[in-house]
């Protein structure tokens, strides 16, 4: 196992669902970096259960205790650890699961890999609870970029079928502050209450959605990343799939730039303001796997909460026979909206990664 | 920088487009292995350019010349270099490119990075050029794999607007012999020719067009990979957009399943034949970031050859003013066939990756 | 920074002598191994201050709380993280100390490093009190390591002049277990009163002395390891370099088989009991950095404790001159005898690590 | 396997003995670097055998040739490959040596860990010869760092018991070259004599002789590294063991300062010409893994040459009974003073790969 990416900075996160606490190892931060710690707390709140119909009803204070790295409000040089103590658990609500693994969850697997031994209640180290410590290391990470000018913002694109506007070619640290203040992450509101009722229907239907998040970084410089396997699509990507239930991640225009010719999506450069630019920005801001100066764009899928009202399909291992499930308990119709910041997280914490490393192209 | 991938099979790859030679180091072989070069020479020559006038009129022979790890056929234990000599370059084709960074390509992000000190002639490290060295690992890593069982395919899912059928549930190594031998890499031959349309018809435009290889690997065992960053995705996807030009990569459903419901993208487990095995696969073989045993399944998106004949709008980096710019010299009017068993190298060179690493659930 | 060693098994440790814990993430222990707590306190007591006069008056209850990994006593294939509370602090002690950098500690590389705004009370991360979450690891790792008749034991080889016996060509589990069970870590009680002696005269001139600890692995399997640059030596080295105040290490005969001639030097190969043994064992148990089958023995050379009682010369930082400098506050005279359970500690680590990743030799 | 060390900077070796080539890449050279190659010659040439009656007569030109990375004599970014062929192989004088491991030799252990299948001809990858490649790259990032003021040298300072004098506490760049241009690397002719006199010794009595190696390297900026697992000292040892026959590696005063005192050990510091240095440098120029700015020294323990031309005993692995062994063939009495090139090499490309990655310590 590797719960743990990173290069120059090391975020190593660790917990289960349903254990004593969860928490994040961060090796590598600067020293001297104030860190506000409300302003910590409002972002990790944008991913906090609890808070509306849409979510599933456990509710965690969800405040980190600062263990390590962390003096006077200020990182200290040493490794950051910061932890959250689970609270709200009713492993009883996951009793009789083990023998019957959940279609869409990591219960299957985890049998097969850890012969049956693994803590897999509430989802264990699987859970995504598990990114409620990503999204302090991603809090951390974004105070330190915005001190730099750098700033990272997400919306949900889409749930199901119903979609949201997409960000500006070139969006700003005002829109990324208006839609990470609304109680549902839309551009537009319309959109965002056709999403809500997409996400309703799912409940009201025993069922569950997907989506998918469009996230975007401003004022990254050019020059960061590598070619092949060091690019900051690699390292993106990479870490991007850690979130539970994400399959997809594209940049830039993605799967529909297989469908464009070249013509259309090439990005003419141009002089703007004495600097390089582009008007376009269908390569999402990465050639070669190096910043063009422009937006970094991404867009991640997430699918459908796996664990629904309806009864499903499975097997008993016990038994080696084919048998019906059917999960109570509390659940997400749709993880894609709180899942937003944690795309913002994870997105900040390879930036500033790959801001920390520099630009080792020359001397 | 680091032009290389993999934990306890490293692959590096080194070269530039126009330098003398280009290659890879794999370390971490198991020795013993026998590799048929004859089956091994079938499957560049798959990627190879200079076979129609789908691709570039650039004629190389790409017979690789083992350095090391290599005695009597057979791996030896030790690091293996094989290596590729330049020999058909024309320089002079890119001379003047040097000021006016081509759309789309790496040039201007290298500028920045290197500061006009890197070697770029015909892209230099960032040409697909570089995909050969990696057809050489994988090609290697398919022989071994295919030796346990498991085969690794891919075929090119859509070209623009025009696709191919999908792989079936189960495909077979039958089918993906079937369609690496074909001159164009359709499973529907009627589908192909409808994408061959498609390339040539942004040839004739002075234009090029991107595509979306499907890739599976069957007879993968379950419980390969790691919840989290070292997940079977993460591993994957991080070393799929090293191979150039790839924008998204997506697995299973992917950013089709953020538009399901969960009842629908679910995979029901069932008993078939005593074993554990699910009656689709929308994980795609892999969850909780751990193979399933059902086909690993993914997609990718290659965007359109940033080279095209049409004139475009660059700037002067040495004025810094707007200019234009045509490119001249030898392109690919698509590259989305040609990375098809680019694709099935990289794939099939992490697989090898995690079985080498193995199982380490328990002890 | 990166407080972290281990490829399959990775351990990260963090915390600050006077921050609010310490603790460390072991990321990759295979579940379902029981982990005796008792007998991993009795370890863990072996390094703890503030026994006897032999060390620092400091009083830590060194128990350690665990937040995530193990369940019903078992690991459980998520990451298992351990911290420690700080309690017996002293800052006050250190008042004053952060202008003048005290000669043979990390001070003054710190204050370069992070201009000042590091959290070095007490030595902060550099602190030797960072050595308490490695025993809780290395603790684990012993438990795992025995139970598959692996045994890791060490003793005080010298303090100053005074020396005591080595460990035999062969030594037991019994062997190991006797001098752990010592009050002071001597395989002789007489050379053990001797360097006692040597600690206290140190002591008495307010002064400190060095030693060196004599390590052995009984029970490792031939063929882990690997050539050049990730065999058992290097990753060992690289490790136990990570103990504050190691400034050597040597494998087998070490530095004294640079004295020697081949002839007396090799280790001629027998026949025993079936099994290909040697009549002596100066490799260490380790050729071409793998291992052999004989024990792995190795040699840590600590300085003696930079904290002395006697003024010492040093510059204000603030008034760039020179000054002098009086260290009050509690002190080791010596803390090679409790680095004795340390290095048993990074060693087992290191070899749990090796037998995790197997021999991939041959498939 | 892992023939790679680095962090920014990645050195991969690959070769073996009796193959076609031996070779090194290196990944995250900054661009622009101009190499001259007839000083990297002149520094490959203080390694090579066949020189005098001190070495085995395998004669050698050991001429890289350069197969990416270098354009027009400075490095370009990419990835850079050098090669050189082997020519003069005699892989007849290793016939019969398969059945029967050479003691103190790799041939067992890779046997065990390969079952046989590894090419172990001349020592294959585990053979000093690849220590050829290594020069390479350590005698690039040589030409790097003294562009920056920062050089490395070394010299013999012991053979079995004939010592040179050590370094003094600042060795000048011209102290380095002078050593370096010297037939035989001893600070002290008369010195150099007596070492050159016990390798004859070893010689006519068929027999070898280990020695230590002395290095230093001035112009280090103050704070490198980092603290535990990462710092100078670990990344150094990590290398230095991946030598061949290297046992022991020490920093400074290093094992003698476990017999010290900590008065006599600590290091004062004090202001000279404006800036903090200290009067002595038992440290060896590192505080807690972080550069003080003082020369940075260590001295490597290197074992008698396991080839030697008494008969010896050891077991045929075939018949699993006890044996004689007679090795022919040509063989070095000792390796320790071709050594002392590889030593400065692989310090130097440690310290490169430091440089380049900087201080991370503040933003």
């Amino acid at each position: 196992m590797s719960s743990e990416f990173g290069k120059i900075l090391k975020v190593s996160v660790f917990g289960q669902s349903h254990g004593t606490a969860i928490g994040v190892v961060m090796d590598g931060l600067p020293a001297g970096e104030e860190i506000d710690l409300e302003e910590l707390q409002r972002f990790l709140d944008r991913r906090r259960p609890g808070k509306s119909s849409l979510s599933t009803a456990r509710k965690e204070g969800d405040v980190p205790e600062f263990l390590s790295g962390l003096e006077n409000g200020r990182t200290c040089g040493a490794p950051l650890c910061a932890m959250i103590r689970n609270s709200d658990q009713r492993s009883g609500d996951y009793a009789g699961l083990a023998d019957k693994p959940r279609p869409g969850h990591a219960d299957y697997t985890a049998w097969v890999k850890w012969k049956g031994l693994a803590d897999m209640r509430g989802g264990g180290h699987f859970s995504g609870r598990l990114t409620a410590p990503l999204c302090i290391a991603g809090g951390i990470a974004k105070q330190i970029l915005a001190r730099r000018g750098i700033y990272v913002g997400a919306h949900l694109d889409s749930v199901g079928t119903a979609c949201d506007e997409h960000f500006p070619l070139c969006p700003t640290r005002e829109l990324f502050e208006a839609v990470a203040a609304k109680p549902f992450p839309a551009l537009s509101d319309n959109d965002g209450a056709r999403m809500q009722d997409a996400i309703l229907a799912a409940k009201d239907a025993l069922d569950s959605v997907g989506g998918v998040i469009e996230c975007a970084a401003i004022g990254v410089p050019a020059g960061l990343g590598d070619p092949m396997f060091d690019g900051v699509e690699n390292r993106l990507a990479a870490a991007l799939f850690g979130i539970p239930a994400v399959k997809g991640v594209e940049f830039g225009a993605g799967f529909s730039a297989a469908a464009r010719r070249g013509s259309k999506n090439n990005d003419s450069f141009t002089i703007e303001n004495g600097t390089i630019s582009a008007g376009s920005n269908h390569a999402g801001g990465i050639l070669g796997g190096i910043t063009t100066g422009m937006p970094v764009t991404l867009r991640v899928a997430v699918k459908p909460t796996p664990s629904i009202g309806q009864p499903q399909k499975t097997v008993s291992l016990s038994a080696m026979e084919d048998t019906d499930l059917t999960i109570h308990g509390r659940h997400d119709p749709c993880i894609a909206h709180r899942a937003v910041p944690v795309v913002e997280a994870v997105t900040a914490t390879v930036l500033l990664d790959l801001l920390l490393e520099g630009d080792h192209g020359t001397f």
